[in-house]
This record gives structure tokens, sequence and C-alpha cells, in this order.
């Protein structure tokens, strides 16, 4: 294993000192492992809080920042973060208006967010929360009851970031977020898995020409095992599988996501699939991001999410964003 | 060799397709391998035209937009566009107060940019030309006699490409182009090598603990090959080399750039660590970026870039930009 880490131990630690050198606009509080906007939270507006294992950079931490999070908290590679330093998120970022907790579905950040819910009630701050599960590939799996959440977890933080920005108060946040979630389909593909600093070896093995359907982000194995064929075939099984679940229609906003380590003139190739998929189902993509987003290390693959837009949901996408991954228009 | 792909011949077609797609702000135009801003070129402000060959996204075609390039094109993978290309470009850039083009020191660029600027005279666009050669590493190589253009070639784009939007004339243009690479410097490391999608293999070999120091983007081994260590140690090698050559001190701009397939985490580490570096040679992180912008396919591995500030570079580079890869302040 060749990474540019200075220790297995260290390397969350290591990476917010880099956030903090790089991100003058981040407050990066090493010590609870808590990263909020330098400008602290803002009176009357909701917080955003959002947090979960380490390892799928920019996620969370790099979406701190105006019009999008108030706080992120990264716990240990692929390990949920600690009930209390949600807590210290939650009341950091409560600018009394009450938080949004935006958690994905995996079991360990479900539980540890609800405790640090409790615990914020208990301090007197609001907390409601949306649970992001986008994930179409499998139903159950070793880290989640019911689907995943993944990359429908950055349209959620972005759109509900803007509508708290915006002044909404707690529940029209909420639901704001839930109905991004609703409208939200991932599938994802994997080339190769990731290797945890810790372990020193891949999470499962993928021969020469094999690879993974359905993959998660915690490297944790797919819907099934597959050979490897062209960027047109893969990108038909993923949107597939998404078009499958939610008929894709009118306007749409396209994440192509690099799982850590995909070159991104890979991923332009596949979003020109994707877009084409779209096109042929009298779909639009009328926003889109690609670049490696909601990562897994360094695993090699990409997966696609898909968000049927509204009016609404348009105008939000669209309003001004200023963190260290999503920057525009302020 | 698996890459999101449909061929290895349709690599850079499918990629401009992908492109085309997701930016709307860009004209891709396929058959000539050119892409423009949409907007079209603005009467009386210096085009700007850079390119290179192709595997190393977003550079250059991610960077056409305002406050950058009005166009870019791209080769081949890691192959020069050929003049016709060029002059396509330069043309379709011309708002009528000359062109300057950004050309990386390699030889199959220098010739094909300096040809295409023979053919723009005699049709009456006057061109200039600003070569970037920031890298320490090596003096000479398979493709370069000098030094090679690596991660400065996006400060000089920018920084100039501010010039130019402000309104500077060519002479002007070319100057602050010409200031940027002369205060810039670069070095990189490799953990793995790339592979071209015609050859399919690894353009060199690395052992399971070795890595090679000194390394281009175009897959050509570097200075010389060593044995893996920490980041830390890792950014003293790179920085020693740029501190060597340039001493470090007062505003510095710094580019902490992964090769193509290296984690994000990674980078914020080696962040950390040539902040640290920096601030003992009581030099300062000013302004700076981190994440995959001057890649090399699916290279695994960093390079730094340092440019020593000035006043004019900085508000230069804190001008409005929108382009694919770089945003904000607009």
């Amino acid at each position: 294993m060749k990474k540019l880490i200075n220790s297995a131990g260290s390397v969350v630690t290591d990476a917010l000192r880099g956030m903090a050198a790089a991100y003058p606009g981040l407050r990066v509080d090493e010590e609870n492992r808590v990263v909020s906007r330098a400008s602290g939270p803002r009176a009357g507006k909701v917080g955003l809080v959002s947090g979960g294992g380490s390892g799928h950079e920019p996620l969370h931490a790099g979406f701190v920042g105006y019009g999008m999070l108030d706080a992120a908290c990264p716990g240990e590679i692929f390990t949920s973060p600690v009930p209390g330093q949600v807590v210290t998120a939650a009341t950091g970022a409560d600018g009394g208006a009450g938080v949004l907790f935006v958690v994905k579905n995996y079991t360990g950040d479900v539980l540890n967010f609800e405790l640090a819910a409790d615990l914020c009630a208990e301090e007197g701050v609001e907390v409601r929360s949306v649970l992001v599960d986008d994930d179409v590939a499998v139903r159950d799996s070793l880290h989640t009851a019911g689907r995943r959440g993944t990359g429908a977890t950055l349209f959620v933080e972005k759109i509900a970031g803007a509508a708290a920005e915006g002044g909404a108060p707690l529940p029209e946040v909420l639901r704001v977020a839930e109905e991004v979630n609703a409208r939200s389909r991932s599938f994802g593909i994997a080339l190769s898995a990731c290797t945890t600093p810790a372990s020193g070896r891949p999470t499962f093995e993928l021969g020469e020409t094999e690879i993974e359907l359905g993959i998660g982000i915690h490297g944790e194995a797919g819907r099934t095992r597959s050979t490897m064929r062209g960027a047109r075939e893969l990108v038909a099984v993923a949107m597939d599988a998404v078009h499958d679940d939610m008929p894709v229609s009118g306007d749409t906003l396209v994440l192509v996501n690099g799982m850590g380590a995909t070159p991104l003139i890979e991923l332009y190739v596949v979003f020109g699939e994707v877009a084409e998929y779209l096109r042929g189902r009298g779909a639009r993509v009328t926003r889109s991001l690609v670049g490696g987003y909601v990562t897994s290390l360094d695993m090699r693959g990409f997966s696609v999410t898909v968000c049927l837009l509204n009016e609404e949901l348009l105008r939000l996408w669209d309003a001004p964003v200023e963190t260290p991954a999503l920057r525009w228009g302020r």
C-alpha cells in the first residue's frame, strides 16, 4: 500500500490540518474534529450539519460554507462520528432557528446522529434529521437497513443549504431536503476496490477483467460481480437501474461522480453517455456536476446520481454557494 | 487495463462530447477539436489560447471561460495538437487585439504552436507566445529541451487571463504571463505510473515500495527512483527541490495537485505538510488550490507548484473566473 500519509493513525487529523491551511473560510477544530464556517452561525438561520466517516472527500467538510453546510464532523475512515462530536458541531451551528442533520443511511451514522439529536434537545437545540437513501443498488447491506445514502447527499446539502441561507424555517428546510432525496437515485460501478490505511489491503479483490456493480462508498461489495465492458454499456447498466426505480423525465440534475482514483477524462466520457441515455428517454440534463465529490478513498469507478428537478429545486440549486468544493454565483 | 472508455481510439472525441453535454458555457467543436467560450470572442480583448496533449484534464479545456482561456485545443493523449487546430482556435478567439498562446515546454507543443503562430500571422492575427517551464526536476528530457511545463500552466492561464479580461493589451498580457512563469516552480512525485489507453500498459513499472521522484506529466520517468516514505518526507523532497532553485519567501500561491488517481484526503495531508514547510522558511500560503488540476491520466502521486506573489499577481489571481474547473467571485 502506497499512500500519501504520515501514518494510518494520523490520516484524519493530518488531513484536517491541511484543510485548515488551505481554506481560511473554514474553522477547523482539530481536537473535536468539527469543521465549521469561520464566520460562525448566523442568527435566525437554520443550521445545517452533516458528517460521516472520512474517506469520502470532499464530502462533507468540503461543503461547509455560505449556501451549504454550517458544520461537518468527520469520523475516522469509514467510521461514523461519535455523538459528542455531532453535538459540538450542532450547538456551534445553531443560530437560534434549529439545526437540520443530513444523515446518510448507514446504521452507525443513523444511531449516532439520533443520539446526538437527543442530546441536543436536552441542551435546548431543536434538531430535525433528513435521511439520505438514494442508492438503488441494494435494499439492505452489511452497513444498512434499507437503501444506502451516496451521491444525493451532495444534492440535499446544496439545496437544503440554499433554503436555509434564504431564511426558510426548520420545517421548510426539512421538507426541501426530503423532497430532494425523494427525487434522487444513484448507482455505482467499481473497477477496483479501495484500500483503507489501517488494513493496507483492498476491501475486495477484482480480477483483470472483473468489475463490481452497485457498489457503496465504504468499500463494501455491490449487487453483483460482472465483466468489464465499454463506457456506454456500463452507463446503460447504471442508468437502467436508476430508470427502473424512478423513470427519468423532464429537467434533471446529474452528478457523474468519480470514486476517488478515476481520471477526469474518463468521467467526461461517462458523462457523455449519461447525457445520451437521458436524451433517449426524453429527459434533459438541466444542471450537472462531473468530478470526484462523494468518493471512496482510492476506489476506481464512478457513480451516477439523477435528481428530477422542479422549479423550486432548480432555483435553490442555482443559488450562490461558496465552499471549498462547490463555488458559484455569489 | 480497465478504463471507463468506449475504445482507445475514441477517448478524446467521447470526452469532448461529454464536456459539451456538461458545460453549456463552452462551445465544443468536435470536428476541429477546439473548445471555446460559447459567448465567442470579445471585441478589443486579447485572446488567450492554450492546448496540448489530452490526458491532463481539466487542463486545458476545463479552463476555458470568463477570466481565463478563450479557447483550448486538445491533441490526442499526450500528443501535441496539430498546427491547423491551433490556428482554428486562435482565429476564433481573436477579438482584434491579438492572441497569446500559452505553451507548455514540450518539443512537440513548441514546434506546433510556432508553426501555428506563423500561419496566424499570414492570416493577419497577431500572436505572442509564453513558454511555461516551471518543473525543476529535470533540465532536459526525452520530450523537452530545458525545463518542462507543468503546474504553473494553470497559474499563467488564470493570471494572464485576468489581465486580458481587464483589457490589457497583448504586450502587457505577455509580460504578466512571463512574470508568473518566472516566479513559479514545480516538482512532482509518482507512486505509480500512468497507463495510456493505446498501450494498455504502465509507462514505467514501480515495485511495491518504489516511487519516482521528479516525474513529468506524460508518464515519463523522473529524476530518480526512490523508496516510499511518509508524506512529510516526500513533501520535504519536493519542496527542497523548489526552494533550492527559487528560495521561497513572502506571499505564495500554492497548488497541491493530484496526478489523476490521487484521493483528495491524501492531497489534504500533503497540503498540510507543504504549508508547514513554507512556514518554516518564513513564507506564507496566501492563496492555494488543492485537487487534480494538471493530471497525467491515472497516475498516482502529486506535484507541488509555488508562485511567489506580488501585489499585481495576487490581484489578478483574485479576479473573477468562471470556467468548468475554476470558478469564483463573479
